[in-house]
């Protein structure tokens, strides 16, 4: 089927001038680098002069947007341009639409497959387990036994599911990353580690989007929990026993130690740690490498620095101690001072 | 076979009233979340109300425990209840304890299999392998050429290891690691890098448990070595030809540059860093996102920060940097007093 | 065909005594660790003695060496032993150069396989991807759809690159990375975060190096490019639409924000952190756990520290948040000698 302005105009709710002649449209591009049969978007006016020069086929502008010159492209207007765009991305040009059948000779015949589902070669399905209507399994993905996927995920490939491991529906799992990996717990004893046996599980709630290489292990009793809607960046170490609430971001490389709390809608920068068993009030911002030592009590924080600090005490402790020198300086002069006014007595 | 209270009391050693009623168990839980065929353990006096409410079906508990409110559990006392908890974890309760037989296509002719292997389908093992009695091949990982892997190991799904790796017995990899890729070494030759060839290996010891997504690199020339008994947690990064002591835990997102050398029994926290061609005493201490930039030569050291200070000095340097402010405004005064001595002469 | 010492200084253009005795070298090692059938080479002064206590067939040394005792191994001379030894391991001692043949049932058949190119079982390459000449690509590898590969290019297992991706020739990828995954790109909407389709790529040039279980994700739109000859350690992260230029060097851990541009020739310590959006200018150094914030418009710097500074001005902050508990007593003398000054008045 050929996609056409006029049809991403209807789908997507927007204004055309249909009068115009219609335009084919193969690809979606920056305005900079489409070609005649590209789709671009435009809504920052600081990149309006791109607008006028773009080779795309069809733009799609603010609803009731002027040209203050010429354009060569079919104009759609839109209320809100780039999610109107993201949603004609996801609908016709996501590589991952066009994947359909059972092609692995690995799954347990006791696996319940849902309608639609898509499920490579050389990925490998234990005993038990379920895979909801529509979900999509690469190849080299293992799901251990009693995995249980709701519908309309998309398991990327190279990644680990441990068993009893639970994802919710709309999940997306980037590659290469391990879901119930054993906990850190060992017994010390005599000098040596005792493993403690880690029988819990993990449990990623709807919507949830996990980035490539991501660890996240498996409760010692109990679940790990990812909430609703929160979204991981890739290399995110999540301990056992911990839980990320809703609508959460963990940018690249963040680490959460044991059993702890993090509140929902908060945003992680990359490279953050947070210690074990504390609990982090909802609403929380930190920036870049920062260290969370203690308890978070009060929400909207805006966190920075290790130990993390609000972030106007932070710089305020940064220019500080550039001021250091100025201050051994300012005492010298003072030391002086006072030598004269004791001598001069 | 049908595990109940009694027949768990016989293996590890218990003491349990035979005159009351033998319950059947079929799981393992903490004791707020257990059913009346679960196991529990009780050791913390601080949870003994847990204890009273509940509705586990038996649960292990100190030796010589007088219970204080009637109670609707069979109790197993036992000298260290958290241990034999473990224990039976371990022997009833692994997810790792069925898996059986050869599955693989892609295993060389030549591999030495010991008795009660299992290589699971899409596992490939290359020429000259060996795989001890008793050890586990998971879905999708890759032995290399010459790989010799002991008895009773666990090797999860996606694991990597390069040719050459020699892993002793009782060790565990969680899925996704990857043992003896190329260590970082290139010679600048004209603003360009000439890759310096790795030919060494890893040597794991025993009872090493491995996170999920670790790198550990191969050696130069000769072995990058982790000894006995040492614990990594996931995403740790371990340099070529570096040397982790026995009996050491590496909390996750820590690296080790190469060519360093960390001492037996020494613990690190998170995201912790330590410099190239360092050497690090035993018992040393690191507390999470510490960055080691020198040799520790004194063993038995808490360390934290950057560059990384004993725990109390680190703790002095913090709180004095806050006092910054409080230090500007004391010279300020000091230097209005003395403005004031030298007009009132 | 057996390799040998005259055949050796024949291939690197070095010099042999040919009227000794030739010796059949079977391995490469460190001096204090060969057999005699070893090479070795020797070059640093410092380790002089080790030359004349090795137990190697053969030994490269610098062209006019003159030994000091006796050696009892034969001595090729050649102006840079370390290169020519790292040649002879290249050429003779690599663990790739002997796999051949397509084993995978798993390759779509529209891909393009080169001359000469090696696909191990379990790898999986989908519709319209590309392999050059003399490629390698291990077992469970996945390789997306468009997918373009160069020449004398290795793939280690467990490599996933997603659809549309381009290597460029000679490049080599240690396993478990992930090139191409979706970037980390979600719009707030009412709290919520609704995906950003991902629909760039990733382009890496020639001659680059990615380490073990890095994560390199795909552009929003347009690319994320590695340039010519960079080298990545492992368990790095890249962002979309990140640019690290030519000849660059980024130790393991690192990770690198959405948008930012690294100038060639860079070298990177491990766990260094660089915030979005930002510029950083040519040759820039940074030390390891560095943390970037800002752009770096000077060229040839070396910065180290968060936020990160010139290691001068980094070292005098370390040592002068030290000297503080020294300036709080320093004020304190100077507050009693004004008392004193004001009450002897």
């Amino acid at each position: 089927m050929v996609l056409t302005a006029f049809a991403i105009a209807k789908e997507i709710g927007g204004i055309v001038d249909t009068q115009l002649n219609d335009v084919v449209i193969t690809s979606a591009s920056k305005l900079e680098e489409g070609n005649g049969n590209s789709l671009g978007f435009f809504s920052n006016p600081k990149y309006e002069q791109s607008l006028y020069e773009t080779q795309c086929g069809a733009v799609i502008v603010p609803m009731g947007f002027k040209v203050q010159k010429p354009v060569s492209t079919l104009l759609i207007e839109h209320p809100n341009p780039y999610f109107a765009f993201c949603t004609i991305l996801t609908n016709h040009f996501s590589p991952n639409l066009h994947r359909t059948g059972i092609e692995s000779n690995h799954i347990h015949p006791s696996v319940d497959l849902g309608d639609s589902v898509h499920v490579a070669a050389t990925a490998y399905i234990e005993e038990g387990a379920v895979l909801g209507d529509h979900s999509i399994v690469y190849p080299g993905v293992y799901l251990g036994r009693n995995v249980k996927i709701g519908k309309h995920c998309i398991i990327y490939p190279n990644v680990v599911i441990y068993s009893d491991c639970i994802l919710g529906d709309h999940c997306i799992v980037q590659a290469g990353s391990v879901i119930g990996g054993d906990g850190f717990g060992f017994a010390p004893v005599n000098g040596k580690y005792i493993k403690i046996p880690q029988i819990g599980n993990v449990v990623i709630e709807d919507w949830v989007e996990i980035g490539s290489n991501c660890s996240i292990d498996r409760a010692t009793m109990g679940s790990t929990v990812i909430k609703t809607g929160t979204k991981l960046d890739n290399l995110v170490q999540i301990a056992h026993n911990v839980e990320v609430g809703e609508h959460t971001v963990l940018a690249a490389q963040t680490g959460i130690a044991g059993s702890t709390k993090v509140g929902g809608y908060s945003q992680f920068g990359g490279q953050v740690g947070v210690a074990g068993h504390l609990t982090i009030a909802p609403h929380t911002s930190v920036g870049g490498q920062g260290g969370i030592t203690g308890n978070i009590t009060e929400s909207h924080q805006k966190l920075t620095g290790t130990p993390a600090t609000d972030v106007r005490t932070y710089l305020k402790s940064v220019a500080a101690t550039r001021k250091i020198p100025e201050l051994l300086k300012a005492i010298e002069d003072l030391q002086s001072e006072i030598e004269n006014i004791k001598s001069s007595k």
